[in-house]
């Protein structure tokens, strides 16, 4: 055979911050091991290896043994390990700074541990911007690997893919190595003759053309049925095999090797991009949803080839404006990365750790992974995120307690924030929307106890509609297996409720008498007053002992078909030394009729342990339904809730006897085994009836107390079952 | 009427550096003053203006009255300045401190000559990328004008562009408005009732909307047919008189005004995007003739609007790929702030804005304008560049004498350049790339003369052959007059000639003896070496007195269906104090075989005279048509080259008597006015019959010298023209 080709295995080895131990101890023991074992048989297949921080840190833990045979493999000249920001980060949702930190951190890493002095690196989740050669070749790299559809929206045609291009930003140069698509289909979901039957079809005379395989290892053993292909069924073996079989012309090469013997194909520039999937991903629904409808249209015209370098979604920052949950992780982030930069002392090393931690990709967006609609993850982001800031703000304040106001747009949405904080806790408002409260941070166990989602809706719940609306009516048990493994649940369409505005605490409702806990869980409801988005005027300041924020908005309330004004001022103050919240409200009747209403104040609670939430209250049950979460009960003054897995017991104590109303808010997303329902927080509405005449004032208050559990709490709930009924507001 | 809509009027007015006097001044008189004029007998007509810093330069030196005029606007509170960089660069295309300080210029000069203190800017061609939040929020700006296909792109829904939307990077907030597609189409070119009608059609009851409208200046008197339009026809006057009788609810108001008082409609993150014409310009010309063909197929299918938010060309950093004389002129733009910004003392400033002027954007890139195919707008790029230059070298050398070597990859090809300059030259070869010589800088004059173009195509040539051809034969005399007017010649489907080379010089050929003059001109001859592409070895040095550069290929030819190897060695010296190069040439026969081939050394001067350019020989005429320029000379060892536009002189001398063809060197490129062919340089080739025997050498020389032309000096050839007759190479 006179045709050869050489061929770059590249390999990314990840696991999110956050994610369950098992689950690693699983993901090493399918796929991680094994991969590295069949290789150390393998001599003379080459590789490019990239483990991500959260794995490298797993390893150092848990098996230093397995970092031995990566610097075996390394000293024979059998691997390349290629280096990538630490945690894994996507690099544009994080400063500069911290990208070239986090990747000079792996290159340490990589180089003390087996040897290697990286050159090259795996960008998560591909997610390319121009602007990114700068950064990361100021961290002393040459290359990265992308996917071959952001070089085709630049015009590079589909067999210009064999090799390397250079780019730069302001001078800096980066090679990028272009991912064939199709060896990514390729590899290991067919027979392995069918990837050399491709390589054969692409090999020319001269010899000098590069195949580049780069993707997850986890297509080795973790993704479902993958374990079973690649060493039960030895897929890879084979593979292995036949590349020995027909090494006469196929060439395996690292992507280091192949740049020193041949020069880049051309110039290139790429526009933001990441691979198709991604991009459509990041998309609002709506649109994420017309784009699909053309994609069909045009796949069933026989013209996909002739238009794709053309159709582009979304591109990855997308996501911050489709998830404001995403864009506080980012921009509190963003916050706290300047907070630790400007640290001095011993501190810094551990602070910049729990930060780089706190940028890991996996919560900061959704695809057909979880991602963001895991709490475990997002409460994993929190919780390196609160770290990082106590470090920092510790060492600012020289080990002194110290309580703090910050008044700026961190979150850049044009509203001001204001951050009240002191040693133990850490409180956001949103004076300009309502007033609202959505971050509540406990700093002793580094936590923010609204971690919450808002339910909305996404591209693909109408495939949840359209399953169980397929196989009849679900009453009638007629879903079938196939749908029902894919949808998970029979009724799964019935939890697809979108919130109209975005969850959070410190809520102000007015609702109507006849209003259920049903409707207003199901956002079915009518709202009566214009608190929940509106402008609040602020006035935060230090008193003695500790923090107070005023908060007022003179609005209204809709009264039998009349527009009644309303005051509202709500003050909230914090305790130097304590967790404990006090929260004084004013209602005023400024006009000349008297109003009748009733106001409903909402909170947001994130429980890690589920609506298992060890509810306690006393006071008259209307309502209480233990399996769903749900309960309406009449004149509580206490009541308190306690997250079982993170030890902490939430005290509420209220100086009017109201109704509470509680409930489990859950999302319906997609995951890599189909649609899932997952709970988010447990939604807490006190409602008091409001009946003032011309000129007068209802005043009342309430008092939050964070407190670690103690061993002896039982977490049982105290909260008899009841029957299903009709709880009303009144 | 109880609808109500905003509107706001921004009007962008530039001129690009290097653009001839006679045009700013018609540009003034048809348009900047009369619209200013316009203004002041409008006094409730509220705009935003935006003139570019040659404008800036051309009113304080032409027109001090026209300042004084805008600041009488702009203190009647009739008129927002807007800001931008004050040259007019691609922001993407220039270094971030650049960006920064080209905005806090025009901000000074708005802020000293008007009162204004400038919240926004105009973005130049709406070359976006989502890095720029940063650097122009760190210039002070709060908002730009972007187009509503940048926020399609994005998911913005078509109706959700009356507002503006805030941005950020890095936590950099930038508020951005969508220019509405609609109005930017309806004025001036639609009766101005329908503007008036559109707005209507857009008008809420809540009055909140603003409907932006932000275009070129020119567009009312500069554009062909808008003078009549807009003054003798009146549609300003009539447009303005309109928006007075509806002023009761279309509110005209300032960008400015407007975000004080309202807050954005939502959050936005926008991809690397352009107007959607200049992102199909920026692909390469075979993936733009695909994306015209799908454009064209999805009108027809009566989808556009379906499709367009997910259909993108390139982006604009495509055309530093697409031209490599985009390319080196960013990259040596690059390389010029970079010494410019190391500069100590008091010519900092001047070099700064020298620096800044070469970096206007109109010679970068090309669409529907000349742009880049515009020899005089690339040459005032060139001019500034190389004044920057030489005031940052003489500032580092302390204003002595100095002699310079830099090798280094600076506009990031992966080839090495070498730079040799002194006080009075600058020459850049690539010895990676045929060891050519593509830079030749004449100091004293500013002036690169190596300023060359090479030959593509271009994705609109197809018209230009289709033109020819539905109109018949062109020797018939059968093109229409309305093709004829936008295709200028009848014959300029014979122009479209293709370099299979980037045009440069000190390039080695070698032809076979049969090859002519019109077969070499046309890239239609065949090329028997291997030297044009392929990498020469290098070795520079400073020697006594000056620079010497060696390049060394060991090559080989083609001869008889054989090839055989040749070496080639050429050394370039260049004198400290002189503006003169000296080239030695030793070609060795290192085979075993008599070598018999012709050798032609090709030169590429850039003149702005054109084909005038003052050719003066000594030798025996074989060929001389004087109105193509063509010349074919037998036995030449002087001759000499005149730019009288710059008045200077390069003159040529031979060692050994050679053959010399010359010729020009023209593009066919699109301009406003249609399809024009340019001339661009003149071509040089040097032949010189190569017989060797085995281990044989062969050396010449030739010197070229760069003077200023003395006023007596005639610049009329002295060549008489011949018949047209066949030069071949021997």
């Amino acid at each position: 055979m006179s045709k050869s080709i050489h061929l770059a295995l590249g390999i990314h080895n990840h696991q999110p911050v956050g994610n369950f131990p098992e689950i690693f101890e699983m993901a090493y023991k399918k796929s991680y091991l094994p991969f590295v074992e069949l290789l150390m048989s393998y001599p003379q297949i080459k590789v490019s290896l990239h483990y991500t921080g959260p794995l490298w840190d797993y390893f150092f833990e848990k098996h230093p043994e397995f970092i031995e045979k990566l610097k075996a493999l390394v000293q024979s000249g059998q691997v390349e390990m290629m280096s990538g920001a630490y945690y894994e980060p996507i690099l544009p949702n994080i400063p500069d700074r911290d990208k070239i930190e986090q990747i000079q951190w792996m290159n340490d890493v990589i180089r003390n541990n087996t040897g290697y002095e990286p050159n090259g690196m795996w960008l998560a989740e591909r997610v390319w911007e121009p602007h990114l050669c700068e950064p990361v070749a100021m961290a002393g790299m040459k290359y990265s690997v992308l996917d071959e559809s952001h070089f085709k929206y630049s015009g590079v045609p589909g067999d210009g893919i064999f090799g390397y291009y250079i780019s730069e930003d302001d001078g800096y140069p980066l090679n990028l190595f272009p991912i064939s698509y199709d060896l990514r289909h390729l590899i290991p979901f067919h027979e392995p003759h069918e990837t050399i039957d491709f390589l054969e079809s692409r090999a020319t005379e001269s010899g000098e053309r590069l195949a580049t395989f780069a993707d997850d290892g986890e297509k080795f053993g973790v993704w479902p049925g993958t374990y079973k292909t690649a060493y039960e069924d030895k897929w890879l073996e084979r593979f292995f095999d036949l590349l020995l079989d027909n090494s006469s012309w196929i060439k395996l090469i690292t992507f280091s090797e192949y740049m020193k013997k041949y020069p880049p194909v051309d110039k290139v520039y790429l526009t933001c991009a990441s691979y198709f999937e991604m991009m459509e991903w990041a998309l609002p629904a709506n649109t994420a949803k017309a784009f699909k409808k053309i994609q069909k249209e045009i796949k069933q015209s026989g013209k996909w080839e002739e238009y794709e370098p053309f159709l582009q979604g979304g591109f990855w920052r997308n996501f911050l404006r489709k998830y404001p949950e995403s864009n506080n992780m980012q921009k509190r982030a963003l916050m706290v990365s300047n907070k630790v930069h400007c640290m001095k002392g011993k501190e810094t090393g551990r602070a910049r750790n729990e930060l780089w931690k706190c940028q890991c990709n996996c919560a900061y967006w959704h695809g057909v992974f979880g991602g963001l609609y895991l709490p475990h993850l997002r409460s994993a982001v929190y919780h390196h995120l609160i770290k990082a800031e106590s470090l920092a703000d510790l060492n600012r304040s020289k080990g002194k307690p110290y309580a703090n106001i910050d008044i700026c747009d961190y979150d850049c949405d044009s509203y001001d924030e204001v951050m009240l904080s002191t040693d133990s806790l850490g409180l956001i408002f949103r004076p300009g929307k309502g007033g609202r409260l959505f971050e509540l941070d406990y700093k002793p166990a580094a936590v923010n106890l609204m971690n919450t989602m808002t339910r909305r809706e996404e591209a693909y719940h109408d495939e949840v509609r359209e399953a169980v609306k397929k196989h009849g009516n679900h009453d009638e048990g007629l879903v079938s297996i196939h749908e029902m493994i894919r949808v998970k649940e029979a009724d799964l369409d019935q939890h697809l409720v979108y919130d109209w505005y975005d969850r959070a605490s410190l809520l102000d409702h007015f609702i109507t008498p006849e209003t259920t806990i049903e409707e207003f869980r199901k956002c079915s409801y009518s709202e009566q007053g214009d608190f929940i988005d509106q402008p609040f005027s602020m006035n935060a300041r230090k008193k003695k002992g500790g923090l107070a924020l005023e908060l007022k908005r003179a609005g209204g309330v809709w009264q039998e078909e009349e527009f009644l004004p309303l005051t509202i001022e709500k003050t909230v103050t914090l305790q130097d030394d304590r967790s404990k919240i006090v929260v004084d409200y004013v209602l005023t009747n400024p006009g000349d009729k008297e109003l009748d209403t009733i106001h409903g104040m909402e909170w947001n609670f994130s429980f890690l342990s589920g609506k298992e939430d060890g509810f306690k209250v006393e006071g008259q049950i209307l309502e209480n339904r233990k399996i769903e979460g749900i309960s309406s009960i009449e004149y509580v003054k206490n009541f308190s809730l306690t997250d079982t897995l993170r030890k902490l017991r939430i005290e509420f104590e209220m100086s009017v006897p109201s109704r509470l109303w509680k409930f489990p808010l859950e999302t319906v997303s997609q995951s890599e085994s189909g649609f899932e329902r997952t709970f988010q927080q447990c939604v807490l509405l006190l409602l008091n009836r409001v009946k003032l005449s011309p000129g007068k004032q209802l005043k009342f208050n309430m008092k939050i107390t964070v407190n670690p559990l103690e061993d002896d709490d039982s977490s049982v709930s105290i909260v008899p079952e009841t029957e299903v009924t009709e709880a009303k507001a009144a």
